[in-house]
């Protein structure tokens, strides 16, 4: 996170925590953590993201002078864990799934192995970035698959959002998503991510005619302006206007690029403007949309017949608008004893709020014939997975929902990032990751990725994780 | 903003539009623009803030060479621009209502007035801060007023924010809003706010028993523990356990400090808990509630009775929820030619959208009696109120609708804080903030302020704006 020392991002329980675990003598005790988010409607397929400023933000940890001043001026914490912070540097494992990778519900996205005390250190900040960028990844695929090209929509949200990080790394996250490029040019330098953009309204009210400004424009970037046509009114002020700059240009030998929509009935006004373009000679020029746009509006405008090439997505998709927090935590899964890992879990009366215990991964199932991701299986580390024979996964819940696999391949998709403190993953770039996300959603039926009330995709325990959590439910609640 | 080079933290389009301003000889033109958020149900009162970052921003603008190098790099600009922003240093006037005041939708709550160019340069990261802050603020102030006082809730949302800016500046916010404290540690480092905690599952998970657990917790934290109930089963096994804990700690001759319930239902489980405290002789033990929690669901936990005494509220409060964006938006007012300032509007074919021309600021109309704000009036500079005379206001759009005071007192809102580039203001600290924030909101009538259908505040135009509105608006659309 650009060299910042975010280090006191934490929540004051877990330094009061780790403080605690020093005097009681936890100090050396590895405990595994999950980072998952939870069923809920407006939560189908995800696009895990954000594992690269996670994994920044823990091998930049480091309690400065100035950050130990202050936490002795709370009066909660004594010299010997104040010392113990002043060395602090994290020495643990962190696993996670490549970003960009489709996730579901109750899948450990993320597992850190640590001690207990540098574990809980990171909690919050991991859960912050993880969260936030998963989010906007995810409503970046939705946005994307309603434009049915994720290259024809442009992330505009900056202004909109919940500060500079959540425009920059919303940004970044969009991309993944599918996002084609953005407005945010801090953004598009940090992660070398296409920049544009057209003008603003104010330009057009700062010269003396709406024609003064479009030809002002033009004059600049003869081939590159996106004319916006409705400061006064659309068709009977702003598109014919445009047409007459995109003429003296043509006489030229240039070729105009199009106009922007940003207000009002965008299905009429843009096939409106469509007919007129196009009877002026313009059938390339390109019509741009935007305003309070979503999978939803885009989805609409489509079925309406809008003649809309580029869609300019701002709010709605960097807030997460309806959704506007992923919800993921941090569970404790196990913690080890003699130097066995033991299993952990945490009971609800509520079951989907019960935890997967133990340090687990997660295993894709895909059918040999179509390469399409068909169910996947949250496993316990150790188990192995024979292709050759036929697998049957049965629902967490509704046990009697049973599925065999016959001709099928696997794939874990946590992979080591850093382990014993060292960083052993190489991040690709937000475009490679962009490439690998947009193959990642190819592997799901469009049944899954639809809008409204997609397929739900089965996401099993392994029969040795079923039982595990069966026995050790019994064992506390009898 | 932490001295981060924040410089290209703006859309495209503003570069693009001030390469062409240069290019266009607009170099010196000075030109008015305002902040200001539009009409939305869910935006009733809100209060300002973002104002000292906004204003730090603007401050610390330097393009640096590689910010140079990049723009170069994109194909989009040329050398006169890329001189014109190696020298650059913001030279305007930024006015702007205090941090904490009670604003409406409409109200020019910022107003910048600069050379063209430096104001587009701005408007995005402007439109960012002050958005995201005022947003957080103004959902921080319903959530303090269901809870009835503000001390009583703590902020606990960092790790559902969007990203880390969005944890340390929407903490800030909050507590100007009203809250109390907050979890974040670094942005209680940051602005001098109290920080506040328990303990989280995991501690109880990762002891042989939730007993041992809390007496661990309470060994480390004698008098500061709050011991969380529902690891396993809040009433038959967490407040009996913390009662034990109690117990031990009283022969001590310790005073416990309470409990957290983070699940379940809350009002029933609140109100069983505090019974056995009190049983117990643990009448004064806090009992800390958290989970989702928002001004409606504190709102319906207090008319049931619910026995609690601190609200941990956490991702409801940090995005916003139901409306994560405020909708800012910048819009031109007013540009200078031959050294007068002639008024700019953009018209819209929805009243509402169409924008308040002119140099502005906002009168705030208060009885004598009361002191309880009646009215806001948005006038152009210059305008003079004489508070021995009466004062007639009207509806903007249904201008029947007439007010006349008579024993009444005006403030005027917006104050200079960057003169001819030169900051000018004091920025007075968080906790001052939040002092000044809760005066404000008590000069308001609970009607108000009220959750559910608040009265509408009056928000009106000087006679003098709604005629040159009304004159700009005939002469453009006849």
């Amino acid at each position: 996170m650009e060299n910042r020392n975010l280090t006191l991002l934490t929540d004051l329980y877990e330094l009061t925590m780790m403080n605690g675990y020093l005097k009681e003598g936890y100090e050396d005790q590895v405990a595994v953590f999950d980072v998952f988010f939870r069923q809920h409607s407006l939560i189908t397929y995800s696009l895990a993201a954000g594992l690269q400023q996670a994994a920044e933000y823990v091998k930049s940890l480091r309690f400065e002078k100035q950050d130990l001043e202050y936490l002795e001026s709370l009066g909660l914490f004594n010299e010997a864990f104040l010392e113990y912070l002043r060395n602090f540097v994290f020495t643990g494992d962190i696993y996670a799934v490549p970003e960009g990778t489709v996730v579901f519900p109750g899948e450990p996205i993320l597992t850190v192995k640590a001690p207990v005390m540098q574990a809980q250190l990171i909690e919050t900040a991991l859960l912050n970035i993880i969260n936030h960028q998963t989010l906007i990844a995810s409503k970046a695929a939705k946005i994307c698959y309603a434009a049915g090209n994720g290259d024809s929509v442009m992330e505009f949200g900056l202004r909109r959002a919940q500060g500079p990080d959540a425009g920059i790394y919303g940004t970044r996250a969009a991309v993944i998503g599918g996002c084609g490029s953005t407005s945010n040019v801090l953004a598009g330098k940090m992660f070398g991510i296409k920049v544009s953009g057209t003008h603003a309204h104010s330009w057009v009210m700062n010269f003396p005619s709406e024609l003064d400004a479009f030809r002002a424009y033009a004059d600049t970037y003869p081939n590159a302006a996106l004319l916006l046509c409705d400061t006064y009114d659309t068709l009977r002020s702003g598109v014919p206007n445009a047409i007459k700059v995109f003429d003296e240009l043509r006489t030229k030998g240039l070729k105009p690029l199009g106009i922007r929509l940003d207000s009002g009935d965008l299905a009429y006004l843009s096939k409106a403007a469509r007919k007129m373009l196009d009877a002026a000679g313009y059938k390339d020029a390109i019509i741009c949309a935007s305003g309070d746009l979503d999978e939803y509006s885009i989805r609409s405008l489509k079925s309406q017949g809008a003649a809309i090439d580029l869609w300019g997505v701002g709010t709605k998709l960097i807030t997460g608008d309806e959704l506007p927090a992923l919800g993921g935590v941090y569970k404790l899964a196990a913690v080890e004893e003699n130097g066995t890992l033991v299993p952990k879990i945490k009971l609800s009366d509520n079951a989907a709020k019960i935890t997967n215990p133990g340090f687990k991964n997660i295993l894709r199932i895909y059918d040999k014939n179509t390469g399409k991701a068909e169910a996947d299986l949250i496993f316990l580390r150790g188990e192995k997975f024979d292709e050759s024979k036929p697998l049957t996964v049965f629902h967490p819940v509704d046990t009697w929902k049973k599925t065999t696999f016959e001709n099928y391949t696997v794939r874990e998709l946590q992979v080591p990032v850093i382990l014993g403190g060292k960083l052993v993953y190489n991040f690709p770039s937000v475009s490679e990751i962009r490439e690998y996300a947009n193959r990642e959603k190819e592997t799901f039926w469009d049944e899954y990725r639809r809008i409204d009330n997609p397929h739900i995709y089965k996401v099993d325990l392994s029969d040795k994780l079923y039982n595990l959590k069966t026995e050790m439910i019994r064992a506390i609640r009898g």
